[in-house]
């Protein structure tokens, strides 16, 4: 059967469109179960903060007029009128010619509108010499000088980390209404694929890719439902654990075992589950060029490569994005970083290549980026030395040893040790 | 009481000497709990990879010799003797001059040593012509050739991402040996701080340190336990909350309020719990200086200021690398970023100065950093403009505006969409 791929942009502007971004909502969780989740809505302060007028030194609280023409040889005389605690409401006023001691972080008494300093005063006696005049608002910080009630100080959308979770705290939230994680099935098919921790039969391979797609689906906050292994000669357990996975989870994403080639069979089981079935078959993308989406009762799925390192190439183009979308974030992008090519990137004709690389740090600090080829060396060891892709375009044959080029990454290098 | 404060290295080397790093063991998880964690130990491959010599295309298993001589126009014949299929163990045998189907990823079977591929034969009759030979070793991944029995293939310390979790999935494994995350006890002190969700009487203000060490503990993969709130002039109360989370956590962080300054409440209590009890007070940097540090029952305990922005602060630079390291992590780093100051960047006389700054890209997408100084405008502005510090050294007496400076940073900013 022929048919013409699509192309990189015509594929990611038709799953964008399918996206069900409807389908997932809000919650609402105590601040610290919030922690890197998605705000779902503005907050805005409840209330004033300071919520008084706050000293910001430890001295003594006064009318300052009372303390204009003070000066180191003719002090002024105040009555000391009592003492002002942190946390401790009092109902305390100061009237003119009259002060009261306080200390960093108390309320100012009624009336008082200034601080002075501690080691501009002395006390003798019940009475406080004043050495120096304050001006009106002189170490104080004014009610809701911080925040004002009904400011708005987060948007929807901003991601929660320890600033944001402190202010929600500051403005006396103890809980954040956030977007809801994805759940997404996965589903490993395959004659040849046998669950790890089991005795592995002869001529069987270990299963790789639910339990790569499935840290990278956590990794970015998503919450991976895990729906083993099928057969893909087995069309009626397909099409059941399909049907299971489509109305368990938000979306679904297969992986196909290298004997499906031919025969496509994920992909004709969910155009006839229907609806349109099948949206995307085939996209002119090296690694990858076979992936399938479908829209099937509302949810999207996806049939990505059985190679490893190639159906994380995929994930990364196409599933990511839209999980990422999904939860709120916008505007995520993968880490980058900029290497230098040690040899030549060729491009797959016609086909927009995204060459799997490994990054290493020379000892001058220069960034390397070396090709490691899917299919060239075997899986595992490909998909262990793969840190990130680099894009060729199809209108490129290749790009020259030597240029500087921007790395996708897999994982934050800094985090994995890989560079410094 | 005079006391000389200790330099910042001082205080980093007498830390790190403390640090207990032995008090926290391993544990053994489902690889999809394993997600971010840190491998506690090497893992060396208990199977050769592929463990078959594996078919690399659709094809026809033979013994290479026969196939030499073959030409477009003298195929050679092969009798057909069967066919291999993926997962499918088989008992077949090629004899000279027999031919086996097989698809990609299918064992070979025995005596065959290549494979041809299947766009040079046509099949008549259980008769296979073969027009072009093949080498020993054509179209075949040999047994263990990805990776063999006994190869080392992670190395203890290595961050578990998708990659790695999908390589020990390849091997087998079911479960992972990580190093135990470290649980933190937070308190918070000060007779003024009310717990977010309840009403806020007048003169108070509501706990944000909780909340953004939590955070911040959490976001490296550490397990904060809340010990809530405690009034710093209730001895009694205070001592008994540090000895429940000493004996709790491997690790305890306080952060004091405001109003200890001068009384030093924390430190003095951990002084009399002993041996040593407290092992540094006072550390010449700002913010922070009245940082202090216990070791008490062979756990730390560090007690933090009171503003927020400082507090975190001075958590990134003592409290986080230590839990890393007790967490198996050796040598992360904070994500680090080049930008140009905005204005001078002023040092404190004699002290290691860490100034908070905003980080903002402009159109020409030159990254600027702003200073932002904890004190001089509110503490949840502070908290919520800060994206970082810079170091200013002892010996310098300022950073040159318009500088090229390396700005740590509190989160990846990247993710919060404040760079592109």
């Amino acid at each position: 059967m022929f048919r013409k791929l699509l192309s990189f942009e015509e594929a990611k502007s038709r799953i964008n469109e399918a996206c069900p971004l409807k389908s997932l909502g809000a919650e609402e969780l105590p601040l610290l179960e919030a922690v890197g989740r998605i705000l779902a809505q503005d907050v805005a302060s409840p209330i004033d903060v300071p919520s008084f007028n706050r000293s910001t030194v430890d001295g003594y609280a006064v009318i300052a007029e009372g303390s204009f023409g003070a000066g180191e040889d003719n002090p002024v005389v105040f009555k000391l009128v009592g003492k002002v605690d942190v946390g401790a409401p009092s109902n305390l006023a100061v009237e003119e010619g009259a002060a009261a001691e306080i200390v960093t972080g108390a309320p100012l008494p009624a009336n008082a509108d200034a601080v002075v300093m501690l080691e501009y005063t002395r006390e003798k006696q019940g009475m406080l010499f004043i050495y120096r005049p304050v001006s009106i608002g002189e170490n104080v910080m004014l009610r809701a000088s911080d925040v004002a009630k009904d400011e708005t100080v987060l948007k929807r959308g901003a991601t929660l980390h320890s600033s944001q979770l402190g202010l929600m705290a500051a403005l006396g939230f103890s809980t954040v209404k956030v977007f809801k994680t994805v759940r997404v099935a996965i589903i490993s098919t395959g004659a040849e694929i046998v669950e790890p921790g089991r005795p592995l039969p002869a001529g069987k391979i270990y299963d790789i890719n639910t339990y790569t797609l499935a840290s990278a689906i956590a990794e970015i906050g998503g919450q991976p439902v895990i729906f083993g292994i099928v057969e893909d000669d087995d069309d009626k357990l397909l099409r059941s654990t399909l049907e299971r996975a489509i109305a368990d989870a938000h979306i679904v994403v297969t992986s196909g075992s290298v004997s499906v080639g031919p025969k496509d069979v994920v992909p004709q089981i969910l155009n006839k589950l229907g609806n349109p079935g099948i949206i995307i078959h085939g996209v002119a993308v090296k690694p990858g060029k076979p992936v399938a989406v479908a829209m099937v009762r509302g949810k999207l799925v996806f049939s990505l490569p059985g190679n490893p390192t190639s159906s994380l190439v995929i994930f990364h183009l196409f599933v990511r994005p839209i999980l990422l979308k999904m939860m709120g974030k916008q505007e995520y992008q993968s880490p980058v970083l900029r290497a230098v090519t040690s040899k030549r990137l060729i491009s797959a004709r016609g086909r927009r290549t995204f060459v799997p690389v490994a990054v290493d740090e020379e000892r001058n600090g220069q960034l390397i980026a070396s090709p490691i080829l899917p299919g060239q060396s075997g899986a595992i060891t490909t998909l262990s030395k793969a840190d990130g892709y680099v894009e060729v375009r199809e209108t490129q044959q290749f790009i020259e040893k030597g240029k500087e080029v921007e790395v996708f990454l897999f994982r934050n290098l800094r985090e994995a040790n890989v560079i410094s």
